[in-house]
């Protein structure tokens, strides 16, 4: 297997040239003071470097190994405890964090290429960061200048790490029936009791302090979704100095045996009236959660995206050394005893289908960042505005629609090397199996295509989805006159049409229909999703057409060629989406409990 | 998770009233006299204890434990060695076999049914009788009457096992480049030598002898697949009394460290002057292991359809049982916390699609065995003719589809649980890694689908393809008439001339484009097992409609709306798939090496 290079050519591309992040910084005078192109681009290299060098290699052992659980620690897996101090050293836990508190406060538009690349290379340590730069959001976004100031530094530099502790036994996404129970003190503090499961991370031997963020109820709180908290509770209580004290009550009472991410402790924690301190207000923990979750949500996008990446790279180098059978049109390799596999117009398929999501992906997680960035730095109340809607619009989207392709990915990338796919030292398999926890946790996919469906376009009735529209109406129609897009802008404007339809007739069926949102909201993703990325193509196209005329070096005209591909052989699973979705909801809910 | 029960009702409505096999034995003499229907119904209630009280119970242990290797011994997991015995007592390994040699002699449309509850309850366990079958298939039809009467009565039994040997480190597909040699003796036996890789069952210590039937090169062999011949090769040479001799010069170097199917031993074979005996012709190796290959094709595929329905049984079950959240339409079960899944419009369709698959799925398979019944045991020439066509056509579809469709089915069967999906001890992810080596094996999904499109449907000038749309046409004008085909009939004749007019497209392509067929083949595949599903659907419609009024148990009227959910969110996908194979091969074929 080819050990996963981090894609700089193409990081830079997407980056500066498809969005032209550059000049979103400089338009933006908050952002403009901190990031010019050159530190970004430093930034970008180092990020190559450390995932490529020090993550990467650890990947596959790290699967081997798995980590170890011992009365209630936990051991990671040969060379995690190193490489995560090399994060550290670098700062890129805080690379996107808060600069009051010792945070880089880059833009997520270059943040998402780390973070890609970071997943690409390791997803099981990779989790680690992620999970720590989420909590340090929901507690910069929702905690009181005391937390803050006492956690947020050493969270941002992963001296100490994140957790994020919301499942239970009996509930995962209906948190509204949780049981953790937290009492208050007199001395301000909580006492929580309560086991909470699926804890990516609760408990490893590779930072000084795990701080996890748990929810939990008060005694007197209201039923359901409303009556949930935010609580910081610290594995190390932490002294008004910043030393570290006695060890709080709760601890790791195991750690689950799982398909993939086997690099990753994934923890049942007990609490056993432990001390925690509320961030934000009694009651409004879901809600500080989100800001947490919301994070996290486009990050597990990313993973998605970055398994597909290495699995692409695996593939598509294979497909050129193993020689296999000979190509339709006769042999191309007439010295040797047959044909690399890349001349099997299948194959071929394979590679492309890999690299049109991949690459696709990328823009689109690049363009989610953009959004993310406005929102954040904008002056403008209008454009913030815009780019608040945005942001709630694509994150479900991302998160779904990339997790998805990105197992199909992994998956198509395993069956290019055929049984040797199947055999775990190849590492193929391993990327499939990490990708599959991508589409459960942080919400699953059907919960987030929910959220897409119901929460957010029926829930606006449509204008969140208006304002997408509006983005790719503007594009085509600013795009009309270049000779490049001439062959894309029908289809692309005809798959914008038919999403708005789909659109309309589910806001229509809704009325009426209360399961109307949720029988097509799968289908109303993936339809949403495919469009997207032609819209991702389209600009690709647009960035990539000037320099392909002069392009020896296949970069520049690979992007058309693979454009063309994307629109002939992808996009149209749009029409077959589009008249499922229509069919509405009856033959979903005419079966009665027996007929199943 | 839900422990497998074999789905007798569902078993004996497919083969008792959608085909009505027993008027299909009936019809013809030579099976008539061997099969009616009380014998195969208790033949259907044994099968189905076997595999839910002796295979099933096995399977997640034998994941967990694996097959361990010392010295060039297998060791199974703890209770493989028992079962197998069962397995042996009940004549299973001889279901369909030659009564000639002892076989059971009984038709297919029976053994795809054992089979299918064979692989649902225990796949790694399950291809050892599954490889000596298509073993005893390839002996039975190509070997010198001397070794069927030495071998095939003690591999019927599975006293001993079958292995098949092709497959070499540089070449899977391409069988033509193989390196194995044989050497002819004076004793008119060979001696072979080389090593082959990925032999399933290629050693253990459940069979007192094993085996292998092993793909070489004669000498003087002309090169390419022309040039390869077929050996018997057993662990201990046979005396002519029929006694265990000494051990042949072979021997097991090591067994792989797969994804998935644990509990069987997938080994590298070294053959170091190995005693063996030809079967068949020297040079025409390649079709005799194609007999074996044709049987283990569409038992590959019923693997598939067998992961599917085990996962089936477990998240139906725990949809019903996990509460979660509220039913868009208010508490269904408001003395509990929550509702069960199965409220959930999207949990509905994950459910109603594993269904679909499997229960249309489980009729193909049905379908296939049919016409391999009317292949083997008719005496009318044309008849049997067009039943070889049909075999010829429908086993890559069998084989490909039902696996494909199997992963989806297992993904969404692991979905269903959430988190709880991802953990080992449930098993739904054991179904996902069990199930992904079927697209793989017995040559991948991508080699079945450029069999289908190449060689079977652009090979025979679509006259192979043109008795199957006779087949479905015949049925379509037949029931024309039949009021509860009403809603059916057109989106059938509708998908039948989708389907039609895609082949002749592609046929058309392929007289001036030899890259035409492989840029269709995979879309192709998955658009004729929509298609051919739709047909299966339409059928179990004719069967189930007439129990459907007077039915209380839901089993009929379940028929009737699954078939319903079938067309209206399924089937349409038939509609993209042949958009994209339209656009042809240039998108896949114009990329240079420098732009993939």
């Amino acid at each position: 297997m080819a050990d996963y290079k981090a894609p700089l050519q193409e990081i830079r591309f997407v980056m500066n040239e498809v969005f032209d992040a550059p000049a979103l910084w400089a338009s933006m005078p908050r952002l403009a003071e901190r990031v010019d192109p050159d530190t970004a681009d430093a930034i970008i290299e180092e990020a190559g470097k450390v995932t490529t060098n020090v993550l990467a290699p650890l990947n596959r052992e790290g699967d081997e190994q798995g980590c170890k659980w011992d009365n209630g620690n936990v051991t990671t897996p040969d060379g995690f405890r190193e490489a995560y101090q090399t994060i550290v050293e670098g700062g890129w836990n805080g690379l996107g964090g808060n600069p009051e508190f010792d945070g880089m406060g880059m833009p997520k538009t270059l943040v998402v290429q780390f973070e890609e690349m970071m997943q690409a290379a390791n997803m099981a340590l990779g989790l680690a960061p992620m999970l720590t730069a989420g909590a340090c959001l929901a507690l910069d976004a929702h905690g009181s200048q005391e937390l803050k100031q006492k956690y947020l530094p050493n969270l941002y530099s992963g001296v100490w790490s994140g957790s994020m502790d919301l499942t239970e036994p009996h509930c995962g996404t209906d948190l509204g029936i949780m049981r953790t129970k937290a009492v208050p003190q007199e001395d301000g503090s909580y006492s929580l009791s309560g086991t909470k499961i699926f804890i990516t991370w609760g408990e490893h031997d590779m930072a000084e302090n795990i701080i996890h963020f748990v929810l939990a109820k008060l005694p007197d709180a209201p039923k359901g979704p409303k009556g949930i908290s935010l609580f910081l509770v610290p594995k190390f209580l932490v002294n008004d100095d910043g030393s570290l004290g006695e060890r709080n009550a709760f601890s790791c009472g195991s750690i689950e045996k799982k398909m993939g991410i086997k690099g990753s402790a994934t923890c049942v924690m007990n609490f056993d009236g432990a001390r925690g301190w509320l961030v934000g207000e009694e009651n409004k923990g879901l809600a500080a959660m989100f800001t947490m979750m919301n994070y996290e949500r486009l990050g597990v996008g990313i993973q998605g995206l970055g398994a597909a990446e290495a699995s692409l790279q695996s593939a598509r180098e294979y497909a050129f050394e193993r020689l296999q059978s000979r190509a339709p049109t006769g042999p191309q390799n007439p010295d040797k005893a047959a044909d690399p596999l890349i001349v099997h117009p299948d194959v071929r398929r394979m590679i492309l289908t890999m690299k049109a999501y991949v690459e696709g992906g990328r823009a689109f997680s690049t363009y989610c960042g953009q959004w993310l960035d406005i929102a954040k730095f904008t002056d403008d109340d209008s454009h913030r505005k815009q780019a608040e809607g945005m942001v709630a619009l694509l994150t479900p989207v991302a998160k779904a629609f990339l997790t998805d392709r990105g197992l199909d990915v992994c998956v198509i990338g395993q069956q290019v090397f055929g049984g040797h796919g199947y055999i775990r030292e190849w590492g193929q398999e391993q990327l499939v199996r990490d990708a599959r926890i991508c589409q459960i946790y942080e919400g699953a996919n059907g919960i987030q295509a929910l959220d897409l469906m119901g929460r957010k376009v029926v829930g606006s009735q449509g204008a969140l989805f208006e304002l997408f529209a509006e983005d790719m109406s503007a594009f085509i129609e600013k795009e009309q006159g270049n000779p490049a897009l001439k062959p894309f802008l029908e289809p692309l404007a005809a798959s914008l049409e038919r999403l708005s339809d789909v659109t309309e007739h589910v806001l229509e069926q809704a009325q009426t229909d209360p399961n109307a949102p949720g029988a097509a909201s799968v289908d109303y993703t993936d339809l949403f999703g495919l469009t997207a990325l032609a819209y991702m193509w389209a600009k690709i196209v647009v960035a990539a057409a000037p320099k392909a005329e002069n392009d020896t070096s296949g970069f520049y005209t690979g992007k058309l060629k693979t454009a063309r591909f994307y629109y002939d052989r992808l996009l149209p699973k749009t029409v077959s989406l589009a008249e499922g979705i229509r069919s509405g909801s009856e033959s979903l809910m005419r079966h009665a409990a027996n007929e199943f």
